[in-house]
């Protein structure tokens, strides 16, 4: 098979490029190593910033998330018992929609018929090759063969375990990271949210998260130790737990109901320089990882996608290759600037084993700066709300 | 000798509480071990907030400081090769005012005899006695006798090393303190400066300070590692390494001179808690120190002194209690504040021996978004002029 763009990974990085250069008239094939239902089984954050939400407007993909999206104008950072209230509409005349991740995904799966995107799903063995040559490939085997698909570019957006990133030779990279030394432990369920718009807690017994994916579904976290398990944690002790925390500061009861998932992930810091080699261009996690605080990790990939379609669209219809000899600048600026302000609310929000008495007070001293500065809550509002292009 | 309060340390804490105590027609006298001429040895900060200008002319003591004094409508955050400009003036309104504490201190000085505030320098073995009774005193000894001061209330103003805090026993109180892995060799000099304001740079080789006194008197700074020592440093070798520096940022070239003053000092960020036992209340040093960075120490032993001035005036005109109820929690909530941004100046412009490549990119991407947001550069400016009391 032959193309011009060959994309490895259909999840929503994969899936927005193919539908953007499609819809821009450029040819490309998506190559996705698992099944459509094991796509759709991966939970994850669900805030959309207004980079995110464009790119589905600017596809026409965006009728279920407008209909079923919750417009968040404000988010709230908490303290034992004081809730502070960031209002991202008032501070920067913007506002975030929750839609979940699997949503959004769901839709782009969904809209790729009608739109002649063709994805091949459970393609094994996924390799890359000739990366610095004029004529690179992918091959993958399906049904018992070795398939084969020569392309211009091959775009890397298969995650963090993808084979896109491990192509790249070490002597051509830099790795960053920064691993945390605890976990989230995150209980999904169809109850009703206790607060209308999300809570990032820091209390004595650590940090909690309380958001949503609906109305009438409810996503909870809470800091456990990295040595933690989930089979330590009955159902019922976490809803305990949370409620504990989210009573006194909610609009309403913690509600409880039967977990739909319950898993702990642990938290990481992660940038991967260079994401470009010869033919390859990385994009969203296979090129960085960003701790869930934030919600970050969707739309850093949003924002490569929409660098990288517009360079890679300018390169064919127009011959232009200045965006992508600037993509990998453009985009780590952005990505750098998101790390920093994901690590920042990591670090504000959560109990460091290493931290003594001193850097509690620096935490405490900080959220009680934030609730008393429009400077401080604006400069985490435009983070929250996704900096500019 | 009776008096109403007994202030212990005549450096700019006690000076200025004294002034504002004989202003309101309360008694005090004030205790100090060293020399006047040691006193004004001691070489500190020179960066005075408004809630630090205003209590001078508040006093009517800031003549030379509004003549000689340097108003400073900016400073700037640096890189190798970039200067980030925070333009206070514009994003808050207000300026800072550089005047060496020096001068603060011998304008306080000078105007103590004719205001009729008592200052008893060379006091030897000061100690505080009776603290949790109605009737505290003060002992010293001077010209081989014992003298002994009666007072209503005692006030510690004599700095981090000075027997007030000491005087609280170890069961009332709570300590937090950080530590840092550097110090400041420093040093000063009869040179023009290299720019009109104030630059903090964190470049590959660690953190330069270069500031001023005056048109005329330069004060210029490095981080060297905890090990190091002032012995190691030649004139010479200090101004290749500031030249090295400041001279691809700054307007000028670094200016060279003979020192006037060369030393190392640690940066430590401490709080004490308690400020007040039983007839002592502390003020200054003696309960909290800032690492250097920012320049907060006086403006925060000044904003203590607005504080406890009002309340001890209140009590003694107006028999009200309630402000010297509320001295510690006012106090505090602006101390931790201060030493909030100390700290996050600190760690946003040194080298951390303990950091790795992720931090140094959180640095630089800090920075990096700094300089790219208002909201940021803000607050920033709105902690470096000071918050409001």
């Amino acid at each position: 098979m032959k193309t011009q763009v060959a994309i490895i990974g259909a999840g929503p990085s994969g899936l927005l490029l193919g539908h953007l250069l499609r819809q821009a008239g450029v040819d490309c094939v998506v190559v996705e190593r698992a099944s459509p239902d094991y796509v759709l089984g991966r939970i994850r954050a669900g805030v959309l910033e207004t980079v995110t939400t464009d790119l589905m407007t600017r596809l026409g993909i965006d009728a279920r998330m407008q209909a079923e999206g919750l417009v968040e104008a404000g988010f709230n950072l908490a303290t034992n018992d004081r809730l502070i209230r960031i209002d991202i509409t008032a501070l920067t005349g913007r506002h975030v929609m929750v839609y979940g991740q699997t949503e959004l995904t769901r839709d782009l799966m969904d809209a790729a018929p009608d739109r002649d995107l063709t994805v091949i799903y459970e393609a094994g063995d996924v390799a890359l090759h000739a990366l610095e040559s004029d004529a690179p490939f992918v091959t993958y085997s399906k049904d018992g063969e070795t398939h084969r698909i020569d392309a211009a570019f091959i775009a890397g957006c298969d995650g963090f375990h993808g084979p896109s990133r491990k192509a790249i030779p070490a002597s051509a990279v830099r790795e960053f990271e920064r691993v945390y030394p605890f976990g989230w432990l995150g209980i999904l369920a169809d109850v009703p949210p206790c607060h209308d718009e999300l809570i990032y807690a820091n209390t004595d017994a650590g940090f909690a998260l309380a958001s949503m994916r609906s109305k009438t579904r409810s996503r909870y976290y809470i800091q456990v130790p990295l040595t933690d398990r989930v089979e330590n944690w009955s159902e019922e002790r976490l809803w305990d737990e949370l409620a504990a925390r989210f009573d006194p500061i909610s609009d309403h009861q913690v509600t409880r109901g039967p977990a739909l998932e319950m898993s702990i992930a642990p938290l990481r810091s992660y940038v991967f320089e260079t994401m470009r080699h010869g033919r390859l261009f990385l994009a969203g996690d296979s090129a960085h990882i960003v701790p869930p605080t934030g919600a970050k990790g969707l739309n850093l990939a949003a924002s490569d996608v929409a660098y990288l379609s517009d360079a890679l669209i300018a390169h064919f219809r127009d011959r232009d290759d200045a965006a992508l000899e600037g993509y990998q600048d453009k985009a780590l600026a952005r990505i750098w600037k998101a790390e920093r302000f994901s690590w920042y609310l990591t670090k504000l929000m959560h109990r460091f084993p290493e931290d003594g008495a001193f850097e509690h007070r620096m935490q405490a001293a900080e959220l009680d700066y934030v609730a008393s500065s429009e400077a401080m809550q604006t400069a985490i509002a435009e983070n929250y709300v996704g900096l500019p292009l």
